[in-house]
């Protein structure tokens, strides 16, 4: 057995699984702050970070509900069909340890400013290593099932109202919050262990809600097209259908 | 804390940490044989995994002999220059946690062949993940001190004292076996911590012994050439300069 304790913590919009992005840098609205522990012996750990764009993040799937391991699972983006777990970056995994490449906004002293992360809030990260493009970017690569698959898969739209309540919660920020609202419903949020199915009850038929930072938004799905229904203050009532 | 138990052991070339290579994919012929732990639960969690031309090894540096951590460290590439601890792969890092991004070769139930690999022999692996090109491949990122950095540094010869020793040891297998020394050394495997000091004993004027398999290479380097000068049955007698 090997231990470890988190560097650091950090702070994302992202406030529950659902909605979470299932991959990093398809949410470039997502700006998060990373905050290393304070530990006089990392004075200048950080020098020289600053000019890389992207970093690794390493990191503990903290939030796993289910602590099963199941050897095949549902990717969401394969319409029910199973695939092996080795063969996914699903969270349910023997070491729930996570890694995402995300981008470097900036560096002071022992906070790290990102973008583009697909981790919940809070998430302890085991460690951090500049993304060196020399060893790290394999554009050749093949990526075996998931080739050609579709990253964004919903089209979006924001009813009125919507806009309305983003007004009226975020004053000059609410275009901005509706854009990052945009980016995860285009990645089509929704588990993948439903579509295909005949399962009941159907979420597909269903009003959605999910958390972005202090904000439930809530929406439906159309075919291809998701509908901005609401953004309300979030309440921990489970008022829509969450996963 | 979060704990974690190997889901894995790594059989490769690299026996000792001198020699072995600081990033993946730099010495293709460095095939390696990763064994996952038997674990009923596991079966078919490799489905698809073939389909993927590299994964991801996350892995723990078990073989450092240094546990101390320094904020900042010399980069072998950056001849005496340091660098903050975090804006490099160093292994010596508050969580010893490795990441190599290596060629997947051949998926056989529990057992996965893989070549290019960085690791010592024995690694414990954590986890392995596949390589999704549309996600971890940033060929436009930018590498900080890294960018430029060469990182095959030096021309290698083969003594031919050293290649009738290969003949011998290694019969038809000599050539594939002084391809792998040679792309080792074009590396450079030498610490950067000597570079531009006058630190003695100066180990860019001896002769360096590292362990290949079951054998011990020795070479010499002048200038930006290493020559490799013999190839002998490993004795655990360190005769020659190691790290």
């Amino acid at each position: 057995m090997f231990s470890f304790s988190p560097i650091g913590y950090i702070q994302t919009p992202f406030k529950e699984r659902f909605g979470t992005p299932r991959q990093p840098g398809l949410v470039p609205s997502a700006h998060a702050k990373l905050t290393l522990v304070a530990d006089s012996r990392w004075q200048g750990a950080c020098d020289g970070l600053e000019g890389f764009s992207h970093i690794w993040l390493i990191f503990v799937f903290h939030a796993n509900a289910n602590k099963a391991v199941r050897a095949k699972i549902h990717p969401p983006r394969l319409d029910g069909e199973k695939m092996g777990m080795f063969a996914t970056r699903t969270p349910h995994r023997p070491n729930p340890i996570g890694l995402s490449v995300v981008k470097l906004e900036k560096v002071e002293q022992n906070t790290i400013y990102l973008s583009g992360v697909d981790l919940v809030d809070g998430t302890p990260i085991l460690d951090i290593k500049p993304y060196v493009p020399q060893v790290d970017a394999l554009p050749s690569a093949t990526g075996g099932w998931t080739d050609g698959k579709k990253l964004r898969a919903l089209r979006v739209e924001v009813s009125s109202a919507a806009s309305i309540d983003a007004q009226k919660h975020c004053g000059e920020k609410a275009n901005a919050f509706l854009q990052m609202a945009r980016e995860v419903l285009e990645l089509d949020p929704r588990p993948g262990f439903y579509k295909g199915s005949d399962a009941e009850p159907n979420p597909y038929t269903s009003v959605y809600g999910f958390r972005l930072e202090n904000l439930n938004v809530t929406f439906t799905v159309d075919g291809d097209v998701a509908r901005i229904e609401s953004v309300q203050l979030f309440s921990s009532e489970r008022l829509y259908t969450r996963f």
